[in-house]
């Protein structure tokens, strides 16, 4: 039976999976591929820790660059993360004639355009399957069968931590900082959390999935992102009350001639089955001008997950290396040149629905006020709730109409300029006009 | 650029659906293939009824056969369904070295080992992605990414007219009878609903989901199949009294020996996700042994969704055209002759927590007569309710802890024949404890 060498760079926990699951299901690989799958090495600059897998003798090297020269191996998975030197190792694996598979989100997002350029002149693939939803198979999906598609909106919870933490919020009604500690405690969540709570992981992964549903070239920079340490216990009270749960979202929409991207905290109505997504899950729903929508729902993260996924990818590429052919799909799906290149559109161009909370003192007139400044933004009010009292500053929440983001920042700017406004208000999208 | 001839026979409400979809979104096709797909003729018995969209003189004919002879067309869409002639027409297509793409679940749980064997001898690939869940890409997911995976369990909602009525009877609280007719009026419901309400659709797509999932042959014949014509209206209150959805699920189970395969109603807790599959909408939810649980969801059926299915298909095979190979991934995934041939179990060795309900006389002693029957069969009770008196019969319902099928059917035939039992009992399978 043929044999397909594959070099590992990055022996970390999902590395360990990649190690795992070759080793555990190596004859349902090769009973499907028709070939085995041979890990050759294993780069990592630790080279001593117990990972937990058997490994033979000499298959762990502590210089990648051994690996990427081995003109045996034909396959690079690369899982260090990060920009370098990931950059590097895969730039130097293409130039080698290798094809790649990788988990990096971040590198993608932002040296995307210049990797897959690179594959493709080079005539290798690169597979990225395990960068967005973990174990949750949506790039082959959009790729593959739902291929004949255009696609006109992109939902996704993406990063397992902040859904993590805002589901503990929601069902322990519990305040940020207080979650935060324990997820970090429980391992949830990293020590340094910024990427994830900043909404910037999720960002990049929106990133691909524009670029991959859209048929547009990646512009990361373009995404407008905002994460979920504004949220406090008192929104997620207000949500409960207004049927909406408070999810981390990801938002893509395209009418063909621009796109809409964002990545913000969004209220989702309790019906929707985005809503229900719960604890470290992730969730991408995908509407198609055939399919209509699309949810798939799964693990986001974790060793097996994700191995499953950079395994599927490896398989994916081992067929075609069976096959005797190359790139018979490009990177992002569509063949070379004909990404078009979509603008992005600005937050303030943008239209939503609004939740918007305000704090301020226990006086006759205040709503009044608002609701006239909001009036004169053209911003029309559908609900609205004051409760008594608590603390200082009396809490009156507004859902409103549809409105235009550029009119909601004046007003707001307008409104927390006034003296009976005791604390900056807030604000949260609303999404609930799905098709 | 290159063209690919495509052939369609039947040209009814999906075979409308492709021939829309071919012509929207020609251009985005061929961005992503790199060729043309060209619909150069279709096969309907009807070539008279106006379907609505545009297709040149010429390319609509009477006669199939005109069709699979045309040496210009690579890749044919079986869209008539049912077993003849649409068998004969998929091998004829085969025998002349012609791809098929087709929706036709019956024909394939039926006649699909001779089908698959024909065309793995004969070089030509053959989809079916339409044939399970309509456009949801769940069968391209297990051959694709998520191949590495050692699957366990396969749990699908896989017929929309049934979750409709269930859907149905549950909000309205309205009997099986009524909404089934209000269905039929409504064009949910076929005239003769037969294979949709007595489960059998649904079966034929577990059939091919096993076969995927598991790695081994078909084995239609063997799955127990019960439709959702026994559900009352009392069955629906208790369920929602004790947290439960009532849906008609098909279950697969596999442990690497034999496979547990059965399709009939079964009460979800109302906190899983495919308890809220609503309407005509279909849910797969799959476990595997590395991506761990992963859920697809989307439209079962419909014009347009079975279209971008079907599409889909085509535009896989076009890109093994254009690059130059064939069969590069067997139809069910396996490479040939790697598939085994699991045993299925009889569905007397299964084991399920089960819902019974019972109609008895009020009188005292009955509930101990009921659980001494229950207990000498090894069946322990969970919980119990017995609320006041409707109609003669007093209902009493027990939840029961994990039991033997076997048991649990010696134990309600000899509860049946008591005197004081009214009416016949109802038992609904319970599934709860998913990994």
């Amino acid at each position: 039976m043929k044999e397909i060498n594959v070099g590992l760079i990055g022996f970390g926990t999902v590395g360990s999976g990649v190690v795992k699951l070759l080793q555990e299901n190596k004859d349902l690989i090769s009973d499907k591929l028709g070939a085995k799958l041979i890990l050759k090495k294993i780069a990592d600059i630790d080279t001593t820790t117990d990972r937990g897998v058997y490994i033979e003798e000499g298959v762990l090297i502590s210089d990648a660059n051994e690996l990427l020269a081995d003109p045996e191996i034909s396959i690079i998975i690369e899982l260090i993360g990060g920009y370098e030197p990931a950059k590097s190792f895969v730039l130097k694996a293409i130039a080698n004639g290798k094809h790649i598979v990788t988990a990096n989100k971040a590198l993608l997002a932002l040296h995307g355009d210049e990797i897959f350029t690179a594959a493709l002149n080079g005539g290798v693939e690169i597979l990225f399957e395990a960068a967005v939803g973990g174990g949750i198979p949506v790039l082959a999906a959009i790729k593959g069968n739902m291929a004949a598609n255009r696609f006109t909106t992109v939902l996704g919870i993406l990063n397992g931590t902040c859904n993590y933490i805002l589901t503990k919020m929601a069902d322990e009604r519990a305040d940020f900082d207080d979650v935060l500690k324990a997820a970090q405690e429980l391992g949830y969540a990293e020590a340094d959390p910024t990427f994830d709570i900043e909404g910037t992981d999720t960002a990049h992964k929106l990133a691909l999935l524009l670029a991959l549903a859209f048929g547009s070239k990646i512009n990361f920079s373009r995404i407008y992102t905002e994460g979920i340490t504004s949220i406090a216990a008192i929104d997620m009270d207000f949500a409960r009350q207004l049927g909406y749960k408070i999810k981390l979202l990801a938002i893509g929409k395209c009418d063909g001639e621009k796109i809409e991207a964002r990545v913000h905290p969004t209220m989702l109505p309790l019906n929707y089955p985005l809503a229900d997504v719960k604890g470290a899950f992730n969730a991408i729903r995908l509407t198609g001008d055939f399919v209509g929508p699309v949810m798939f729902y799964g693990s986001g993260a974790g060793m097996k997950p994700t191995a499953s996924a950079v395994v599927g990818d490896v398989m994916d590429i081992a067929r075609n290396i069976v096959a005797g052919v190359g790139n018979r799909v490009a990177p992002l799906g569509f063949i070379k040149d004909s990404a078009k290149s979509l603008p992005i559109m600005g937050i303030g161009e943008i239209r939503s629905r609004y939740y918007m909370r305000f704090g301020v003192t226990d006086q006759p007139g205040v709503l009044a006020r608002i609701a006239g400044a909001l009036g004169e933004h053209n911003i029309s009010i559908k609900s609205m709730i004051q409760p008594t009292k608590t603390g200082n500053a009396v809490p009156i929440v507004i859902i409103t109409h549809e409105a235009a983001e550029k009119d909601v920042i004046a007003a707001l700017e307008k409104i927390d300029a006034f003296d009976m406004v005791l604390e900056k208000s807030n604000r949260i999208r609303i999404e609930d006009n799905l098709e």
